[in-house]
């Protein structure tokens, strides 16, 4: 299997741990994506797995001489949906850091361009396979907490000093798509609703001069069957902090509820003495299963369908 | 001072606990309030503090006869705003089991009977001498977290079996204001803002058959200057769990974070080494607040603007 990388900005660290693992999938391609970005980063951070690799200015040039089965995608935000329909367009499976598209424009006619491929597609929504996301979630569909009734997600990053692309919604897409997006997907997929209704505010004071970036954003979900959701979003997470982020769920069910905290997971219902502990742990990797359902083997942890509906949950808010 | 009970259904304890620190405060007559309750059950609440007292089947007729300097009402919801008229017309001060009112109407009516009163009035929010709350409290007053931004609330309750009226809307009020209600004011209280808008949802589902009571509410509150507030809601906490209530609160400000969990204070900031936790301890009482606020000693910690203000907030959803 062939592929390109497109982009230095986001997660491509998911497929390099994947390529380790899978030798059969050879990187062909590698472009910076942008003329603001650094191409020596984007191959530093492949390394050896790069090496055999062509490096393009022009990713469009390269899609169209190298014809690649995967592209990897991770360019500025507001370049995403466009990437996503240039590879789309040639037929290649994508994979994209998210948010996949900064405008309901853009994921409109990124919804499109997939319709008419045949490939998968799928964004880098790695904390489903964060080991303790991943564990409370299994407890979750093993029906530990019954049916799903309520959660409560949290998102708290570390603002520091942040490049200037983040200062701008035009550039930056926003907190709420951007910070927020990992929040709205745990919802979306522990509860195993769907989105019907999402209130939310969001707003840039208190940013420590950080332009139009939302240093604290609050999200309130209706899903089906009156299934409700919050998500608390800020970037004021204090610098003495021993993690750069502090992510947290509480999920509540009519026999349980379940919560990750500190990267360990929690589990109280009518069986429990109380509260337990559940071993965190995943076993998978989010680009392996990627190119293992291109191969028709198993199924990822999100498709294409969770894609689109997340992204438009978590992005309504941005557009002009 | 001179006190009549009426009601046997909210906190009087914390007015059997202040009055044993103030032998000067003494109960001249009690009333069941309704029929529906036994007067038997509050006096027994009282036991030997309430042994001088004459027992009124007939509260008006208490009040007319023993002319009380303060009167504390905990009976059926429905009426306490109907009751609290009743004594402010009097010329008696009121502390009153919350909510205060259960319709707008009502809370209006009551505003315009203590505005024409020259009294004391306030709401038994208990929670603000809670000792972990009250010294979270005390370390945000005192600039530990810098300017509050963001705060998530969190009410869990046992369900159990619930007595008939909390089957009602017109009897019970509602979850938010029965539950929530401590969350709201914690919000108030903490930030130190003013409510600007709400946007709630709630649902009687898997109630485990108890009529309209709502098991799971979501409130999303926009406060002055932009700070944003959830209070999640729910009568879903196992019954294996250690304590009825899992009460939380985490308040994110500019400079720092505090949290209550489990009756524990947790701070983080820019001096702090990370997460330090916090003694819990208050050394206030509420009645006994709320009695020396009347004789001008000192200020207790919550007001009757502030009764309103909680009360509105809280209780905009369940008018007819």
């Amino acid at each position: 299997m062939r592929l390109c990388i497109i982009g230095s900005r986001g997660h491509q660290g998911y497929v390099v741990d994947g390529l380790r693992e899978m030798p059969s999938v050879r990187v062909v391609g590698i472009s910076a994506g942008s003329e603001d970005d650094d191409v020596g980063e984007l191959t530093g951070t492949f390394g050896d797995l790069g090496r055999g690799a062509e490096v393009y200015s022009d990713y469009r040039l390269m899609l169209d001489e190298l014809d690649p089965d995967v592209v990897s995608i991770a360019g500025p935000l507001e370049e995403h949906a466009r990437m996503c329909i240039e590879a789309l367009r040639r037929g290649v499976h994508v994979f994209c850091e998210k948010p996949v598209a900064t405008t309901l424009k853009d994921l409109k006619r990124l919804r499109n361009a997939y319709d008419e491929a045949d490939v998968r597609f799928a964004a880098m929504m790695g904390m489903r396979y964060d080991p303790a996301f991943h564990a409370a979630w299994r407890a979750v569909r093993d029906g530990a907490i019954g049916r799903v009734r309520l959660l409560n997600a949290q998102k708290s990053y570390k603002l520091g000093r942040r490049p200037g692309y983040y200062w701008r919604r035009g550039t930056y897409g926003g907190t709420i798509p951007w910070v927020g997006s990992h929040a709205i997907d745990w919802i979306r997929w522990f509860s195993g609703g769907r989105f019907k209704t999402v209130y939310a505010t969001h707003t840039a004071r208190f940013n420590n001069d950080h332009g139009e970036l939302e240093a604290s954003a609050l999200c309130h979900f209706t899903l089906t069957d009156d299934v409700y959701a919050s998500a608390s979003i800020d970037y004021l997470r204090p610098a003495t902090a021993a993690t750069h982020g502090d992510d947290r769920i509480r999920v509540v069910g009519t026999k349980g509820i379940v919560e990750v905290r500190k990267g360990r997971v929690f589990l109280i219902n009518n069986e429990t003495n109380g509260v337990v502990e559940l071993e965190a742990g995943c076993g998978r990797q989010i680009f392996r299963d990627f190119v293992e359902q291109i191969e028709g083997r198993g199924a990822a942890l999100i498709d294409a369908e969770e894609t689109f509906e997340v992204t438009e949950s978590g992005g309504s808010w941005y557009d002009g």
